[in-house]
């Protein structure tokens, strides 16, 4: 049950361990120790991973085995690594820490955190009386079994039409409901994804998206997104013919974590080009509700499909709340019957109850739907006010909608950054996060999903330890020095 | 997207298609077409799968090219097969039918189906107090994102109290809360088992775990149990040892579909040899609190682990309703954490209101918990009764607690059975569907998960249509007659 990490793997995901803020007034050994827990942190070292034995690791950072023992030991004593004699030392979690959206982790109790590694908002106020109102019509459903593996009809229905109001007409067998957008993407990569097989996603990208598509050991190409401008049409046309995917997944309304907007023409080449190619498209439409300034949108990419080619996925975590796993597929009717029957051998069917407080939530969609866009615009120009007094060197696209800022650094620092920041009480997803090969480190993805005063706090501190990182002294990468 | 059966296969699936119940009555192509239909409704020829090619299916059952036309043309105008020229024919459903449990399907509004496919209770009457209870309670949770991968805190330490008073201390740091019992063996399965590992699996055992194992291509051992005495020690420890398996899955208490409860030395023994092998030994606990004629049980399986060879998986599906899609496993707390970060990519985390559900229900367990026992108990002897009284020949185990009898039939009949019972209205899962190999034809789960009066009456239905099988006239195998 072990997967391990060798000495140069992990020397190449520490970097720059050295150059920790503060690290000048800290022995080598606990820059080492803190320079790991940031890589748990951040989740680029998952949770029981084998780390390599103390004098691989001295010899692949040129640092003395004393260094590196010590670090170890500091790790053991402060709950992040297990070590049984002979078999070698393994990541692991203190007590008292959890697990985390995006396979982060957060101490249970540190309330003084402002979280923006994850890019979620607190529960609308209509939430308590739509429990209230799915509990009173919870009795038509409890004289059966209660599995329902494609969804509730009438929750079914709901997002269909939703969907026909946008302008794909669609009927309620053409929509399986799901536990979330996550399971969206889950099931359909088990449907259509076998090992190995090529798949394509924007760069940079949704985390737990790579995490899925890693999962299923896809064969992963990239296709880049240009931070102010979004989407290059030929870029992206020429990434699908050359490469044939299986899948393509792609974020089209306020993409995560850049906040663009396909425009219409690229949408009705991208189908064109997907059906020649025999690519499913899988199209995220998690955000297509938080449009902040301009109501018009362009159409579903499902209206230009006429081959069954485009599997849209969305759920209510974004404009409603994460915390009510409600998500959907919008496909075929038989590829909905297919799909429903994977989900039984995967956890049957989505909890009745949940789905009945989606029903009632969906009902109020518009005024739940204009309050969290007036928020989420409200403390957008928050972010971006704040960012621009504090970080003027920041560049950044202001996104249109969705609930994520870009950000481009004033250097390849995000990880160190996130690293710093967290000393000062703010969690940060750094760039590298959201690709696959461990650049985007002058990237930084800033959620604006807290309220104002948060954001703007969390911009001050992240722009005194910026302003830190500058003062510690920063040491040339280290020649080897045996030790012994 | 797309997996296809071969002219033989489907013969062999088929069987003796020619002696359904009031074959005499009917033309060959009518007989072959109601025989596919009876395959699709017991999920045993799966959706979307490409049927042989004509020509092939008629040399394979010896029929003519003619009939097998005029079968997949009803089939098509039926609903249940979708063809394309030039491209084959693939299975489907007719709108208006769902999948339903266990990969079943059923007509949406056919209220007068007795549905003995699905081993399911309706919900206890405490569920909407305990769902109002529970919408109080949220506000607590929506001031965050609601994003809680391992579960809620309060009920893990509810799940974990409940595992301590069975007498295997546990601390909520060793429960992961997951979407019911299939999505606890289903993350355990990403975990612990590699494309192509070697599985042990009980036969009989319960189809959706042989479904989430075949999702993973696990190469699948299987020791049988006794339909009389349960398991034979011997057999199971020697096939243990001789298979050596990654994972063995085991049902130890009321097994499904046998009802045998595995005694205490045989589970020292097994958790022993597991050891020695190298075995994860997941044990399903499903049935544990539906003990009915002796409250005395054996301990948990988990009291004899010493080495963290045992997963413990469970859920609230029996005991409490289907419907709420609560599960859990009980594991070391690191391997907690490890199936907590997995799921992040599978589907983030358990909705919060359901978590506080199961929270108000674990609090009044011992009511509901003795009331669905005096329930089933009922329930089961009146099954017991009526099949004494209507079907004489078939034989049984009195199962001492959980919620299915597994009948050993009169002759092996029992896909056969369950064509025709359905169309008298009863709706059967026959044997074949809780093995691997299409055997177990002699045998029957019946559930007595419904009101004693349905039991009865599907009692009274089934024997009838078993006499009618008799007086059909059973045509031996055809030779083949080519007519062209």
């Amino acid at each position: 049950m072990t997967t391990s990490v060798r000495g140069d793997q992990l020397a190449r995901l520490l970097g720059r361990w050295h150059s920790l803020p503060g690290r000048h007034r800290s022995p080598d050994y606990a820059a080492l120790g803190a320079a790991v827990r940031g890589l748990l942190a951040d989740g680029r070292l998952a949770l029981g991973v084998r780390l390599p034995a103390e004098r691989e690791l001295a010899e692949a950072l040129g640092v003395s085995r004393t260094t590196v023992s010590a670090a170890y030991r500091a790790l053991r004593e402060s709950g992040h690594l297990n070590s049984r004699r002979g078999a070698g030392s393994w990541t692991t979690l203190p007590n008292g820490h959890r697990v985390a959206t995006s396979g982060l982790w957060t101490p249970d109790d540190d309330l003084d955190m402002i979280d923006l590694g994850c890019a979620a908002s607190a529960a609308p106020v209509e939430l308590v009386p739509a429990a209230r109102a799915a509990a009173d019509e919870l009795p038509r459903y409890l004289g059966s079994a209660g599995y329902h593996p494609a969804g509730l009809t009438e929750l079914r229905a709901a997002v269909a039409e939703a969907y026909t109001t946008r302008g794909v007409p669609t009927s309620a067998e053409q929509i399986l409901i799901t536990s979330g957008t996550q399971q969206a993407l889950d099931l359909v990569l088990r449907l259509t994804v076998p090992v190995g097989a090529p798949v394509l996603v924007e760069t940079p990208t949704y985390p737990n998206a790579l995490a899925a598509l890693a999962a299923r050991r896809a064969r992963i190409s990239t296709h880049g997104l240009d931070t102010a401008t979004g989407w290059d049409a030929e870029l992206l046309l020429g990434a699908l013919r050359q490469t044939r995917p299986r899948l393509a997944y792609v974020i089209t309304e306020f993409q995560n974590p850049t906040g663009h907007l396909m425009p219409a023409e690229l949408r009705e080449r991208m189908v064109a080009t997907a059906h020649a190619t025999g690519t499913e498209l899988v199209v995220d439409e998690s955000f297509v509700d938080l449009s902040l300034d301009n109501p018009e949108m362009p159409p579903p990419v499902a209206v230009f499909d006429r081959h069954s080619r485009v599997l849209s996925i969305g759920g209510m975590s974004k404009a409603y709340w994460g915390g009510l796993r409600i998500g959907w597929v919008r496909a075929s009717a038989p590829l909905v019957q297919r799909l429903a029957a994977i989900r039984v051998g995967v956890d049957m069917a989505s909890p009745v109850l949940e789905q009945l407080v989606a029903v009632q939530l969906l009902q109020a969609a518009s005024s739940i739907v204009s309050a969290r866009r007036a928020q989420l615009q409200f403390r957008r120009d928050a972010l971006v006010t704040a960012l621009r007094e504090q970080l003027p060197e920041w560049r950044f696209f202001i996104p249109g909608g969705g609930v994520t800022l870009w950000a481009e650094l004033d250097g390849p620092i995000s990880s160190a950054l996130s690293r710093a920041a967290e000393d000062v009480g703010v969690r940060l997803a750094p760039g590298p996060r959201f690709g696959l090969d461990g650049t985007l480190e002058r990237f930084l993805r800033l959620p604006f999903t807290l309220p104002a005063d948060d954001l703007v706090e969390a911009v001050r501190r992240i722009a005194s330890v910026r302003h830190d990182l500058d003062r510690a002294p920063r040491p040339a990468w280290r020649t080897p020095a045996v030790i012994a």
